[in-house]
């Protein structure tokens, strides 16, 4: 893919690559969120508050960015975050994208509701470290079944997801009268008429839902109706404790903001949570995840790791998450702007402006090692 | 009506298709507020501070928005605002947002400058939990002659408004030369060349106030000069008392910023307060609503019922009032802009969105009951 | 003069009105301030703070805006301030002004570089009360003729400005190479065609300082020119003492923004000091008048009468700064806008303006009394 | 050279004008920084929060703006700071810029990576005081011989720069291509079309670093490839300390923003620190200089001088330094925007801004005497 991405300098950059690409109702599923959007744009506003303090003449040409997530040597503090239909944006999107994964070193989660299935991107890139995204899903059985299949290839830490009671109301959507797969009329001419190869493969291409493969009778839905129809909204602590219990490697759990549901996951055995507000396409108004991580960090006291997602998009950020209380961040919109953008290399330059950033970042600050980063890089 | 409202996603979508639908001259009487607007702005900014904390893993299959109402059940802590002219905007208006309103479970206040006539409204939609607003009138004979009108025809609620002893300066009003009934001149060519039906109808469409049938020579007035002329400025509190004394019903006393005031509406009987500054349309640079909420639910103490009016745009709107101390909220603009984009289907429109951005937050707050929400949903 | 001036509902309009007749670097005078203007925008942005907690059911059918100002009632808390060159924006422009104020019932201030004499005003406007600003000149015997001559013509109170030592360095100026008379190369040929009125009025008009008859030689200068031939950087508080020994009616000092200054204006005798920052004209980055009030009027402690301008355009600014401290507020550019735009009218309306909002605000407030206004009519 | 420069107001016209002139990346390799470039917007931000208290009636007909720097009487607190490629924007740019420094009474300091070598400047301005400012180089050999030319051709002062352990990120030349000399690519048409005689001046002329003579194969290099391959990411304060002995005269340690670093400097025998955070260039999210600056006067405590770079665009922002701590400024892309723009006569006007803007605004402070400046003169 000849592409010239080499002049694409940010993470902001390689959205406004995939912006070209894409039809607007894709592109503004991906960008979007809930309501005013006002939590998605907090959590990147979050993120440039608070200042870093640089220490001069260290020696620095030596920097190491790997961390530990959970036994794992990540070459970086970087995962991909399960994000649903990455298929959609680019042929076997999953798959390119977890390439890009095993090849920096890094994990990748796949989600519930990826297009291809978890025997499909196990299959096709054996040497990825492999997380598995969990919904409850209404119809145990078919939970437990598909439990059991990651499980079976080699993905060996659970992420259960906790904010998805119901889908979030996302406004650009309902405008949009985005579905999956997408009808005709979601599309304007102009998207036709400038984005024909887009169009053109993505008509054809029949999109489903890897994982419910076994499940008939899925249309074209809007993602309220696939969430309504399959997820569970009665999930209580004694359902994730038993979740808990069946699934046998390191759980972690995804969508904490209130310090108190951090306690509960540790009390009952998770390995890790993740702070997340899913982007802000759940529920607008809820605190930004930079903002969420202290007292977080606090409530879980070292317990178990803690995990960010919402808003990551320099180097900088991954140390500041790490002076509040990260162990790691993951990425989900950057990685899918440079899948939408480029495919596979399009994901390769996202994880390599994070490493370019963050180690230069490193040295800047006199700081070599990442894993040595603490609270007081910030000004106070 | 066959407007295709589904994919009008929220209240400032329908803020919009009203602008494409209304003369300006008449959109800036409805959008429009006192000077700057600074307060109208602080309205609804003020809802866009304090961040909900959600809680995860707790049952949400069963979402109750309900609350009570001075004895009524309401579907939702929402009611129709009384607003002057809704029968301007769309022919027979008051009846149609009266229909939405019994139709959704919820309150509805008709205006003392209503354009269909209390008996009017209250022959049309009989079923509807309806209050009356009062002003206070130079003319107390034919003040006491409305109250009991509205009495006899089934208002079981007054609210009496304090806030409008003269009116307030509108600029907007004042550049478009806006009256009641509209002169052609406040109307430009392009209103005209963009619009025709709706002035057609307008001009044609005799438009009088219909509770004041029998007042004569109220011509082309502005707002400002029709309150002049009918409203009384010399209130006191002792007439507040009188009106308590005279109306059987329970009483509830709008227009309150100042906690003082409050305490001498719980003190001479009113059931309620509702905190408000007219849509920011009386006197600019006085506190928003929801700035003003914790100081008058304090003073209040329980003693009576707060209601709040003033910036309520999205469901988690409601449940940041209720946290900081209202029982409910009223809407004013929100409908009426509902029903100039497409008469009683666009009010309808309107209490949906707000019904389903409440039961989504609600789910997604892990807080299935809205009457139980508290001050600690807020983030400290 | 039938300009439609009642459909400009703000001084803010009327400042537009301005903009269209006047050519660019003329209305740039007039509207520019030093360097980044930062100081200007604080003017009027500090007047956006702070939010007034109006009461209910208090009877205000009578509504008084009178105020002392030395001696003289007059009609509202508000005066003209002292401004050059007001005969070169308008024929006539200072007995235009003038004749406007002694309608409105309030002080008109003749600056020292009026273009019309001071002897002019007075006999052209016989029954204004009229203020005269003084500068302290190098050439002190033409001073002194200046304060006798003002004397003479029944300007009974003194206001000596003391914040131009030497002028400020004002950016669009200096772009525009603004001179008194004006310079044909600073108007571009858009200013000739589309304002061939004003530019051949001004042309042909002979703009000289009227105050300064007797001295010769003073071509097109720069204000900093002017400035720096005749003003006097050498003042210090003995001069002003003296001063004050020497003109026997009331004097008042303008220009203070430091408590200490305030205090020896205090102690040397002053009847009244004015807080200001010239508009923001002189020095950027300097406190905004309404953020320097409140010390300053602590500092005076009722020994004197402290008034304010800069950033005056609302009724209810005025209610502010008397809550904070000032006993009445002057006007400049607002009043230069009406003329500009209008002449006498203009200024009328400018007036008529700051009357109602004035009015109105006191009876939304319900605080009929403007003169009784205390600090705590601002939410704390 | 016949440029209108008086009418050139500010700094901020002074960048319009060298942006007119400029191919698009080479001036934003001038006006660029790193990352999302908000260290360098807060380094202006910054100056523009808190407020200069003026005192009236003091005697200001003798302004002094000189200062002491380190036993050179400036005429100005201020000094061109060392950038690289000055030549590379005006042909002898640097020469340019030290005749200027000369004609102006100010310090000049010379970069390493200068266009010009250090033996022509010296040559060519025998008369300017001039700084050398190092880079601890990867070549040693080669540093010490550089050290001792610049001692042998009277660059009394050692600048020792420590903030370039890599180069920055900076996003407009990773877009743009940037490279010295620059390629053809990385000017668009536009640029050709527009700026002919530049870019016609610019291809034929050798640009090369004129200090590295000595060193072969430095092709068409980004300036993080310049940076990676001669400068030392090793250095610590041993070597530091080396630097420090082997020099003979005073030696200032630029690029400080912690105030342990800065003490660090001061025990080992440094004569000042300079406050810097390169611009904005090398690190985003470190903090603004002007508020790194109290703590860093606070550590140094008096025991040696205080400069400060970033963000210094207008008199009074040398006011504001001075009163939190610093002894002088320093300018960088100013001086960089008046080369660009007109030449030696560009850098005279930006300097000219600056003594004109400085002194008008110690006559309006009422504090005649620059050095005599305090912290009392901000507003607490």
């Amino acid at each position: 893919m000849p592409s010239p991405l080499y002049n694409t300098a940010s993470i902001a950059d390689m959205r406004l690559r995939a912006r070209r690409r894409l039809p607007r109702a894709v592109f503004d599923f991906i960008d979007g969120a809930a309501a005013d959007e006002l939590t998605r744009m907090a959590n990147e506003a979050g993120f440039a508050r608070g200042r870093l303090s640089p220490r001069v003449a260290v020696d620095v040409s030596r920097i190491d960015t790997s961390v530990d997530i959970l036994g794992f040597r990540s070459a970086l503090p970087l995962m991909l975050a399960p994000t649903g239909l990455a298929g959609f944006y680019w042929p076997d999107g999953e798959i390119a994208a977890a390439r890009a994964a095993a090849k920096a070193g890094i994990p990748f989660c796949l989600s519930t509701n990826s297009v291809a299935s978890l025997e499909a991107v196990a299959g096709a890139v054996p040497s990825v470290k492999r997380w598995f995204q969990l919904y409850m899903l209404k119809d145990r059985a078919l939970m437990w079944d598909m439990v059991e299949r990651a499980e079976a290839h080699g993905y060996d830490t659970l992420c259960l997801t906790l904010d998805l009671a119901v889908q979030g109301r996302r406004d650009r959507d309902i405008r949009s009268g985005f579905t999956v797969p997408m009808k005709l009329s979601s599309a304007s001419i102009a998207d036709f008429a400038m984005r024909p190869r887009w169009l053109w493969g993505a008509l054809r291409r029949p999109v489903a839902f890897g994982n419910f493969a076994s499940v008939k009778g899925l249309g074209a839905l809007s993602v309220a109706q696939f969430v309504g129809t399959l997820f569970d909204p009665t999930v209580d602590w004694a359902q994730v404790a038993e979740v808990r219990k069946r699934w046998r490697g390191p759980m972690v759990i995804k969508g904490i903001l209130n310090p108190d549901d951090a306690r509960r996951c540790v009390e009952l055995g998770a390995q890790g949570v993740i702070v997340s507000n899913h982007g802000g396409r759940q529920l607008d108004q809820v605190p930004a995840s930079i903002e969420a991580l202290p007292q977080i960090a606090d409530a879980v006291a070292g317990r178990a790791a803690v995990y960010l997602d919402g808003g990551v998009r320099r180097g900088t950020d991954l140390i500041k998450a790490r002076a509040l209380g990260a162990d790691a961040c993951l990425i989900g919109r950057p990685f899918l702007w440079g899948l939408s953008a480029a495919g596979e290399p399009g994901v390769d330059r996202v994880i390599d402006i994070f490493r370019e950033e963050l180690a230069i970042a490193l040295a800047l600050l006199g700081h070599p090692v990442f894993s040595a980063i603490r609270g007081d890089i910030l000004v106070p």
